[in-house]
Formats: C-alpha cells, sequence, structure tokens
C-alpha cells in the first residue's frame, strides 16, 4: 500500500510551526508496513489543497491529510475533498448534534462557524474527536482512501491511535503488525543503542530505540500471519533485550514511570511528599495526572525559591556547612513531615545552591525513605526549562530505583 | 517570486529525523519576501526526486533542495538536477582540488566516492562549505532558479546565511514580510473569527487566528518594500482589532501569559500562593517556569485529593452547604494565609466536588486578591488532562483579568 501524508496550514509555510505530524506519522506508517513515498506542505488556499489531494489520489493509495479541519474560513481540507472527488457537503445531524452538545455542555451558544464541523459528503465517515470539537474524516472511494485529522498534535494522535491505525491495520492486510515497548531509565538513548546493537540489525522483528520525556523506548515490531506468529517472534528479542538492559527497564507498552512509582508507593502501603523548588511544580502535575494517584501520592509544597524557603522559617544558609546535597536531604526529610508521608523527595536547582560555588544549571535532587536517605547531584548547562525537566526524570529513576530495591528486599 | 522547498531523504519518510530545516528556510524566505507555495519530502530515488524537481521548475521560480549532497550512493540530489535540467556532470578540478585538500589537511586519503562532491554542471555555480565536504548549487536557467544545499542544519543554514541569502535577496528585489501578532484570552477560536471577520478578508496585510495552548493569537502579516512601509500597513488594522477584541487581548508576540501576569504582580508589589487540587501543580510549573518568577510568584501546595484536604484540617464537608464555589473560594483564602500572600488562587475538581451533585468534568477555580473574591464554575466533559489543562486556562484568565482590573482602577 502506497501512502502519503498533506499536511494542511499557511502556518508551516511561513515557518511558524515544525510539522512534527509528519515525522510522526511516518514512523507510524512505517509500522504498519505502508510505503510513504511523498509528504507535502500546503497552506490554506482552496486551489493548491485541491491540487494536492488530486495529485496525491493519482499516485497513492492513501491520503493522509493533517490540519484544515478547524471552523475558520482557513480551514479548507473538507472543502478540498469534496471537491476533488466531486462529492456535495452536507451538514450530519448527528454531527451537528454533537457539536451543540458539546457547547451547552460548557453552557455556551454554539458559533455559527462551527457548523461546518459537523460537516460530511456522501463517502465520508467521521472520525469522533474526544479532546477537541473537529472530527476527523475516513473517505474509502474507488478503492482509494482519504484520511483527514486535526492538525493539533494531541488530537492528531489521539485520532490515529484509536480510529485511524486499528481501519488501516485491516485494510492495508499484508498480516498484522505487533510491537513491544520495553521503556529503559538511566541510560542516554546511544548508550541504549550501543548496548543492543546486534539486534539492532534485524529485519523481523525490527528493534529500534526513542528517546522520550520518561526515558528510552526500545520498540520491538513484528510482521506476522497472526498475532501468535508475531509474539512467537517476539519472545526471544525481547529476552535478549532484557539480559542486557534488564535492571534498567522500568515498564513496557502503555505502562508509564508514574504510573510504575505509584504502583509500588501502593504495594508498599507508602505516601510520598514533595517540596520541590527547582521543579516548581512538575512533579507534583506528573504524580497526579492519574486519576487514582490520591493515597499513593499525598502532595507537593511547591516554592518560588530561597527566599521563600527562609519565610517558611527554613534558612539555606544554616547547611552552607553540611553543602547543597544535605540541604536536599534536609528538604525531603521536611517533604515527609508536612504530609506526614513515608517518602519525601525535594528538588534545589542553582538558584538555591549557586552560592554553594555550584555551577549554573547545577540541580540537586533529595529522596527520604524508612531507612534511606540519599541526593544525587546532576549538572546540565543548558537553559531553565531543560534542567528542569532532567531533574524530573532524576528524581524519578531516583525514587524508582529506591521503590524497587525496597520491594526486592522484602 | 514564487518558492518551494523539497527535502530530501528517506530517513525523512521513515519517521527518523524530523524536517526543522524547512521551517528555517520557510521564516528566512517570508522575511526576503519570497512566497513559500509548496514543501515536498521525497526520499533517495532518482524517479521521483527528478519528477519533484521538474514539477516545481514548472510551477515556481525557485526550487530549493536540502539534502542528498553526500558521497554515497543514496545521494541523487546532483543527478537528479543534471537530468531533469537535461546537462552533463562532469568534476570540477577546483572543487576536486578543495576535497582532496580536505582530506589531506587530517592526514586522511580521500575516499574514491568523495569525488562526487566535486562535481557540477554547466549551469550549476559551486557554494562553499567550510563546515562540511559537500558543496552547495547555485543553479540559474531559463530566468528559474535552483538551489542544493546539504541537509545537515549546521551546514544548512551556515550555506544560506553566507551564500544563498546574499544572492536571493539580489535576485528577489527588495521586500520584507512583517507580522505581529496579538493574544486573545477568553475566546474561542471561532468566536474570535466572528468577531473580526470583515479583516480576515483582507489581502495585505493578511489576518489570520490560530488556537494555542495559551489562547487564541490573531496574526496580522504585511508585505511591503521596507519595515516602515509593512508596519504603516499592519498599525491600522492592528489597532481595528485591538477596538473589537481590546478587552481580551493580553499581549503581543513573544508576551506569554504568565510572564504578563508575573508582571502585573510586581507592578501591584503582591505575591501569589496557590492551592492546587484538581490541577495538581500545573499551574506553579507554569509560574516558576521563568528564572524571574520569584518575589511575584510565592509558591503553591498541591494536595492529591480531598482526604488530603481533611488531613491538612480543612473539611471539605463543612462547605457542603456553601457550595462548591464557596470551597474554592476558602481555599483560594487559605493560599494567601499559608504563603503570606496577597493574592491566593486555588483549583478544585469533581473529585472534591462531586458528590455536590457536580457532574464529572466539573471544575471551581476560586481567586482571593484585596477587595475580591470571585470564583468560577466550568465543565469540561473530558478526559482528566483536558479537564486539567483547561481549569488552567481560566485560572490564569481569572487572575489577569483580576489584576488588570487593578490596575485600571489605580
Amino acid at each position: 500500500m502506497k501512502a502519503e501524508i498533506i499536511a494542511v496550514g499557511t502556518e508551516l509555510l511561513l515557518g511558524q510551526i515544525v510539522d512534527t505530524n509528519s515525522a510522526y506519522l511516518a514512523r507510524e506508517l512505517a509500522e504498519l508496513g505502508i510505503d510513504l513515498y511523498w509528504v507535502t506542505h500546503v497552506g490554506d488556499n482552496l486551489d493548491r489543497l485541491s491540487e494536492a489531494i488530486s495529485r496525491g489520489l493519482s499516485r497513492s493509495d492513501l491520503v493522509i491529510l493533517s490540519g484544515g479541519l478547524g471552523p475558520t474560513e482557513d480551514d479548507l481540507t473538507r472543502d478540498a475533498i469534496a471537491r476533488v472527488l466531486g462529492e456535495e457537503l452536507y451538514i450530519d445531524p448527528e454531527l451537528e448534534e454533537r457539536q451543540r452538545a458539546f457547547w451547552a455542555a460548557r453552557g455556551l451558544e454554539m458559533p455559527p462557524r462551527n457548523l461546518t464541523q459537523a460537516m460530511l459528503i456522501p463517502s465520508a465517515r467521521p472520525l469522533p474527536n474526544p479532546v477537541g470539537t473537529a472530527p476527523g474524516w475516513w473517505v474509502e472511494k474507488d478503492g482509494k482512501f482519504v484520511v483527514a485529522m486535526p492538525g493539533v498534535p494531541r488530537e492528531l494522535t489521539r485520532m490515529w491511535e484509536h480510529e485511524v491505525k486499528p481501519r488501516l491495520r485491516a485494510v492495508a492486510g499484508a498480516g498484522i503488525i505487533l510491537s513491544r515497548t520495553l521503556k529503559v531509565i538511566g541510560r542516554g538513548e546511544s548508550a541504549v543503542e550501543e548496548a543492543i546493537r546486534p539486534l539492532v540489525g534485524s529485519r523481523n522483528p525490527t528493534v529500534a530505540t526513542y528517546a522520550k520525556p520518561d526515558g528510552i523506548h526500545v520498540r520491538i515490531t513484528a510482521k506476522a500471519g497472526s498475532p501468535e506468529a508475531a509474539r512467537s517472534l517476539i519472545e526471544p528479542v525481547e529476552a535478549q533485550v532484557r539480559a542486557i538492559l534488564g535492571p534498567d527497564i522500568y515498564g513496557a507498552d502503555d505502562e508509564t514511570l508514574v504510573g510504575v512509582i505509584l504502583r509500588r508507593l501502593r504495594e508498599l502501603g507508602w505516601r510520598l511528599g514533595l517540596i520541590e523548588v527547582l521543579t516548581g511544580g512538575l512533579l507534583a502535575a506528573a504524580l497526579s495526572e492519574p486519576a487514582d494517584a490520591e493515597g499513593a501520592f499525598a502532595g507537593g509544597l511547591v516554592l518560588a525559591g530561597p527566599s521563600e524557603l527562609v519565610r517558611l522559617g527554613f534558612d539555606p544558609e544554616t547547611y552552607r556547612g553540611a553543602g547543597p546535597g544535605n540541604l536536599a536531604l534536609k528538604l525531603a526529610a521536611l517533604a515527609r513531615q508536612e504530609f506526614g508521608a513515608e517518602v519525601g523527595l525535594a528538588t534545589v536547582g542553582d538558584e538555591t545552591v549557586g552560592d554553594w560555588g555550584e555551577p549554573p544549571g547545577a540541580a540537586f535532587v533529595g529522596l527520604d525513605v524508612p531507612g534511606e536517605a540519599v541526593y544525587q547531584r546532576l549538572v546540565v548547562p543548558m537553559s531553565r526549562p531543560e534542567v528542569r525537566r532532567r531533574a524530573v526524570l532524576t528524581a524519578f529513576h531516583l525514587l524508582w530505583r529506591s521503590l524497587r530495591e525496597r520491594l526486592q528486599a522484602g
């Protein structure tokens, strides 16, 4: 099956945004065994957009569009598809109903223009978009497929995962593709790739590494006639990967680092409290995202900087002698107290420890659990958001490792 | 002048790399006043690459290629240009000399294949590449231009800056594109577009709306012979937009919502404290991102859920009578106390107020400032992350509006 991607939006042609959707879709198509030959960026212009779509249909079996499904006059993807296929747009009562419900639920009047998001053509089926107002389109005509998804990455990826990918898997045939993702923390991507180099060359299953915010993902993907056959291709390779990276693998597939940490806290019957100076709430925001976090995650105290620590009656100066590592430890212990928790985690950065002679980008993470108090120092000579991001990953790594050892011990 | 970009490389079509070069070139072309209508990604395939180039020459005055200039068999950009223009490749003695010098300087033998990087066609002039081995090509033929640059961003940007941009400025004639972005909060994209409908039709400057995480952006873009001329085109339109959306515009261009809020807090000499139940640290993380947040942002208390409120000695039950709005207000007041701050902001969601008969996705934001205590209710019937995201925007909107009124008042 030959596919091409058309990314729609004048902001792409003005360089105001980078097209990350196409790279994401390209990886996904490769995994489905669908050949991607062309990616085109085109502006919000009906003629050029129609030109791109009809060329796409002339040389590919599948045309995937991203963007141009919004409610404004610039959003022309629906019109262009209708024009190229020579079909009439009509307002679908069910979609209109959903649109009105969406606004009503917010106690708002639906802006008239949003009616365009309830439009279909006879050969299009709507693709639900639970995280936005624009439904996607799934079009089948004359043995060709046209898929239209919103350009907002959050909406596109969800629609791809839940609506488009399953349908494509069905039509793409060529057996099924199964993949297994092992998630690694505490090693860089190149280190992971080094370690599993011999496996990365294999054809079926393929093995690839991806650097993600929650560590390095190792994806093993097999193509086979049946799920069982695919699994039997994957299993031995997964075993090899685990033999090499074992202790650094925190989870697989949909497991998240935060999810694993919360589960371990529950298994231990422990609650976690935070004091965040450097990370300013990033740890708390991640830990509180799962609806069931409460009970394992107690809460966190965010302090904008050292002067707030002093205001709290806690003077970093008193730790000048002991050094910044001990400051992080003391804050971790304080976090336990504050929240009556068994586990305390704390972060401070150069804004607090700078006058200890620490370089810019220095950060300390402190962890306090029953019978263990440990801190880690990292130096990230980069922008503040990057320092904070690395500190979050380091904190979770430290916590994850400590909980694992605790569970193994007892 | 009409331009298009062709990014060459199978790795793009496998999603192994994201094409950031095109966004960079797009911004640069806009600044030169050159219209970019198409961006195409094509793999390392001579037929498809040639097809893309000849189509480019048929519809554009300038075709810019990135990638495919390396020494390997996959690097086909030179061959494709030669084929499309019907010219013969030859080895340029001077370029060969430079190639050999490059390797000699490193005490290495030049790999034979690197000779291909010394190749030219009669209508091509070489573009020096001091940071790599592949020279670029500047081709002028029949009034059209073809520019080929290496795909490595470091090499491409340098070649663009020093070699291509100056030449293009000469041929493209003066003319620049200037844009101004006004940022709106508290209205949906379609509502904003409705309001400024008459302006959205205009050609120069153009007016377009974009939905962003921090509200709706209205971008006014003008094309003119000089920055002054462009500004004089933008100003009257900006004035009209401000006349229509004025009170909902929080900033322009690089200003951020958090930045504006922190600045206003400083102007008032106020500090902000948070209690986050629903948003679990998202507000704190955003407010603490700027390095200079401290002083205006004091800190925040994150509580995983209602049971943690109780543990804090604060029982939501006591507010059953008063209703969830008053609970949010009480928490905002508590936030002020906790951090000895002038401004308190708090969020609770259905996990706390659900048993008040509030529907799933219900959220309350409370704000407490000297002389004003106000709450806002919202219902977001979507996933928890989406409810949290909307609650953050609502909280910032409420706070921003209150601070603005305070500044206007006094």
